[in-house]
């Protein structure tokens, strides 16, 4: 793997990546999971080189003082490079998405019309820290028929550059051309910024990673993008809400992981619903040790509550915090979702029929719970099987995406000389 | 209706059109249908002060010495109007794309989830002279559930106006709230700046246009887009083509409507059969009057033939001028539509099925055809119903974008308190 140290080579290698495309769409399924088994066997086989490279990148990450949860997500282990082979046999495991035959008919003409599907193309995957994505974004992108072209962190830079390494390797025992990986190596911002216009060569670009880094690309990209992942999810607690189901919910939507993107960041409760229940609820926060930001009803009544202000509505904590608002009616609750929310996750807690029904189609999101917890929002607990981000956009795809995601269609027209 | 002075204004309308659309995508079918029909009736009964608008636009089309085509597409007459009445019943009697319950399972935890269609909220309209696009995208528009921002060309703006004023008359007799339907009645340039970067309130933007509006909305907008409508489109004469297929394609495909985005603008000839057949192509080009840029060995062999340059194999001619090129094969006709192409429709000509099947699995199109013409990439050819434009991108729709285009998925979750 050669080095990039400057900006004309990432077109080079967008354009790379798109040639390699073309050969890899004619790659049949089986030989696609053969190449993802020979990628998981090989990363296996070398874990140690990776691990070194990652030790690189933990140095590094020591002297810049990176906190314990951003040294975690950089390290690796052998199991976690074992569970990455395991995650592309997973994936290998799945129904190819593309050469699917979605629907066809006839004309009067006699002029047959097949609309199949196609892989996408080239993906540009523009990531943080995590080492894990460069193997799991390949493994997705390479089944489903697709090149990718990878830009991850400057953090994770030495254990990226050695598994992709790793991959190119492996990939010469395959059919599919080793080009169609393609590893920005530059840390020059420039690098990603160009990755951004590329709209000849890249046909979609994913980031995936904290709201500044998918605003920059969603602000910047003329490239469509698909965008992913912040949750600033909300959980209504309407007047006839059940107090187990509500206090278990909300617990479960809170705690259970509050730095991922389907953790409930505000809490909306209905006044009757409050005014009954505030010793239930401030034990239950209390208990957990959840610090709250409310309006003044919550500021009044629950001891310890700081009031909130604007960002305190808008952004996600990501964390043991929750803001907390006392509402008149689903409707207020709705209104203030559209306001705040992400289009991600949201969830009404009632006995009442009615009120969720209203809730869940008046809301705009991505994903509507009744009664259930928001942690739900996620590929796997789905059963899509690997996910390559929760879409929060509602075009191409919404909430989780499973590979078809990341495919398109084509018409297919066979005639014998029809002219219009 | 105000008309909109200053860009402040455009939010707002952008806001008032947000708010509608949530009242709107709670009506039926059926409310929808007798609103459309209660437009129809209006827009009929209302004929004349639309065409009293609209002779201001062509006065002032004259004045400023545009050509009969625009001037064409300018005009309106009471058949015209008639026929917008019209289109707009042809959409009631469309299927109601939202609604619909794609598919449905349960968990193994007793959670129910149903992804479900609904309308994409609201739709940013940024179009050209032709006032029918304000009656027909409107139309479009509330069968599927959505409201519209309408920002018209300022050489229609009289007409397209009063288009809005009897359409939002008509609206008040209805169940859709007016708000639905918002028209940016500014000229001014930052109005239409505004609506690309508006993702608060639009949920997508549909350039309806040439080339250069389609690549300005394209560049600066964050909302996202639908981009649509330039068609570089190829017929590629292989080695084995029938001689009376190829030519009967080929002076459809390039004179039909050659203004039209599915019109054939270059020619690729395999040379083998250009060798055999050079005498029959030059009388049919020369008998429809085609004028041709080629190169060198179409301008040594055609008489007349102009030699080609980079712009005639990048740009649409959108008139009788082709551009031809010998190829040596059928994969250096993919390689020249890879590199000049623009995604829309491209056709093989040949007997041979293997060259065909190469042809359409390696060309990367929204539509491909094998021994027909280009020009049945349309929705009313394709029995789509309406079309709101051609999508020339891969995300979200591909092709001839009938209703289903305007609408995206929600997951609708219910449980009994489910948690992770």
């Amino acid at each position: 793997m050669t080095i990039v140290m400057d900006t004309n080579n990432v077109e080079n290698q967008a354009i790379e990546a798109k040639k390699a495309a073309r050969k890899l769409s004619a790659l049949s399924n089986e030989e696609k999971n053969e190449a993802l088994e020979i990628l998981a066997k090989e990363l296996e086989n070398n874990y140690e080189v990776i691990l070194e490279a990652n030790k690189v990148d933990l140095k590094n990450g020591e002297a810049q003082g990176f906190d314990s949860a951003l040294m975690d997500r950089l390290a690796l282990t052998k199991d976690r490079i074992y569970d990455f082979a395991n995650g592309l046999r997973e994936v290998a495991l799945l129904e190819d998405p593309t050469g699917k035959i979605n629907t066809s008919w006839v004309l009067d003409n006699g002029l047959k019309v097949e609309q199949v599907t196609v892989p996408l193309g080239v993906i540009g995957m523009i990531y943080e820290a995590r080492p894990n994505v460069t193997v799991d974004a390949t493994g997705l992108a390479l089944k489903s028929g697709n090149a990718i072209v990878l830009k991850g962190g400057s953090n994770a830079i030495s254990s990226n550059q050695k598994i992709v390494q790793v991959m190119h390797s492996a990939l010469e025992k395959t059919k599919i051309p080793k080009e169609a990986v393609q590893f920005i190596a530059s840390t020059d911002r420039e690098a990603t910024k160009q990755l951004f216009t590329m709209k000849e060569h890249i046909d979609v670009l994913i980031p995936r990673g904290g709201a500044s880094l998918i605003n920059a690309v969603v602000n910047n990209a003329t490239v469509p993008v698909l965008e992913t992942g912040v949750g600033n999810c909300h959980l209504y607690i309407d007047e006839k809400a059940d107090v187990n189901k509500a206090m278990s919910i909300l617990i479960n939507a809170k705690t259970d992981r509050p730095a991922v993107c389907n953790a409930a960041e505000t809490l909306l409760v209905h006044r009757s619903w409050f005014n009954s229940n505030k010793e239930t609820l401030a034990k239950t926060l209390q208990d957990h040790e959840i610090k709250v930001f409310g309006d003044e009803t919550v500021v009044k009544t629950l001891a310890g509550a700081v009031q909130a202000t604007e960002k305190d509505w808008a952004e996600e904590y990501l964390n043991l915090s929750i803001a907390i608002r006392v509402v008149e009616s689903v409707d207020q609750a709705v209104d203030h979702i559209d306001r705040y929310g992400t289009k991600h996750s949201e969830a009404i807690i009632t006995e009442d029929a009615q009120a969720a029904k209203t809730f869940m189609s008046q809301v705009d999101a991505a994903a509507i719970y009744h009664n259930a917890s928001t942690r739900f929002t996620d590929g796997g607990a789905l059963g899509f099987g690997a996910e390559i981000g929760i879409s929060t956009q509602k075009l191409h795809a919404r909430g989780p995406m499973g590979l078809p995601a990341l495919t398109t269609i084509k018409y297919l027209m066979s005639g014998n000389g029809q002219i219009r």
